[in-house]
């Protein structure tokens, strides 16, 4: 029970920005009552950490889940809290030193009291990072697709220039999805390389059920079978997801920035 | 049994190079037969790779082992194959396909019969890795100690001066260090920095047990009570380990490269 003292301070609304290696999660969400034997999640992470702070158990809210093995760099996430003396961006020390290595705060800061991690987010960007070179590090493995070659990077980006606008993306989505309407913005995808990686960067305001990697996946199908670049297109057109290619795998989708 | 066929067939010696991720392992060298339950070791993951390659066990020399948590990017190993169709740099692929993803070879090649990975080494370059950026991301946490703050580069570089030559490392080993003598020849150490990071590099033509950590421990707890660059090498030429300071952590330090 709280006392009339803190009852009647206003509750501060702290965002976060996060970054995970999603290598050993089943993924940002918690998990129902009996999945607890199956695995860590991320949110469940941070709750724990958030309950040891205040005292009681404080909900998290993040921007969106993202599966099993999937990393993060800019994940973001709010809550609610009734503790009054510490700044904002003390939140990032405070939760760090409480929480396992594989989860990192980032930042802190106050956000409006109506502000909400999920609804509020304008645009999620993720990236994908594809090995290209022959012999990636075992450092890099948790992190990549590993390629093993450089694929046609012009075919590629020709295919993707029409990921722009509001599209329907059922041909992208998994047989799990349970979204309302499949009808997406998309600000662009673009891939570029960087070193011995080629990234595939994709902005939309949200995404459905494994869309990135469904996409990806296709994308690198039809590259490597020398395909037209109206044949990605003409997928997308069809809403038809027997005609997508493979899920590219989850190690090197991150969750790179969600604004606001 | 080999049939006379095989037998008569003179054995490639072949030497690897290795990199691995120490984050799930006990450290490189294979454990005695109790300590099956007890984790895994590097050496161990590549034989029962090569065992399954050859149908046959194949022992697998390294230039020396690292402890748990201890990264390489370029440990140095050989064995000998009787295998006689697969040329030499083919076993990249043919072990990676066969090894989990944290142990990756980089290369390999075919090297003189007599070649002997541990006792023709002739040099040993650690490198070992400090964050100094306020905020590592999860990825990092693995590869970094965190330090936190930016050392003073010019002072720990004076101190480091003196790891040069032939010299009684007595002061910086650990209690259970079981080599004959504690003479080692340093070919130099020095420090300087890489973006956030803050790199401590050390090569010599062998180390004591747990030498690099004990040597930057001391050197980053002089360097924070602001210690005259003499009282290093005052602590060097004391032998005594118990002027040393706290050992750092593992996590930060790779096996760099061995030279022959």
């Amino acid at each position: 029970m709280k006392g009339p003292e803190t009852e009647s301070l206003p509750l501060r609304n702290i965002k976060l920005k996060i970054s995970y290696d999603g290598s050993r999660f089943l993924g940002w969400q918690r998990q129902s009552e009996q999945a607890a034997g199956k695995g860590r999640t991320v949110q469940e992470e941070i709750e724990k950490a958030l309950e040891k702070m205040h005292g009681h158990p404080v909900p998290l809210i993040g921007s969106g889940r993202t599966d099993s093995g999937v990393h993060a760099a800019g994940q973001a996430a709010n809550f609610h809290t009734d503790i009054a003396r510490i700044p904002p961006e003390r939140f990032v020390p405070a939760l760090n030193s409480l929480l396992p290595l594989d989860v990192r705060i980032m930042d802190s800061c106050e956000a409006p009291p109506s502000f909400h991690a999920r609804f509020d987010a304008r645009a999620r960007t993720y990236r994908f990072f594809l090995y290209c070179g022959s012999r990636p590090c075992a450092h890099e493995m948790p992190y990549v697709w590993a390629l093993g070659r450089w694929p046609d990077v012009r075919l590629l980006n020709r295919m993707a220039s029409c990921l722009r606008g509001e599209i329907d993306c059922s041909a992208f989505t998994a047989s799990g999805d349970q979204s309302k309407t499949r009808t997406r913005y998309l600000y662009g995808a673009r891939f570029f390389p960087e070193g011995e990686k080629l990234v595939f960067e994709i902005s939309a305001n949200a995404f459905l059920w494994k869309m990135v990697r469904s996409i990806l996946g296709t994308l690198i199908d039809l590259e490597r079978r020398g395909a037209q670049a109206g044949e990605f297109s003409a997928i997308l057109e069809s809403r038809d997801r027997s005609r997508a290619g493979p899920t590219a795998p989850g190690t090197g989708l991150f969750l790179w920035d969600v604004r606001y």
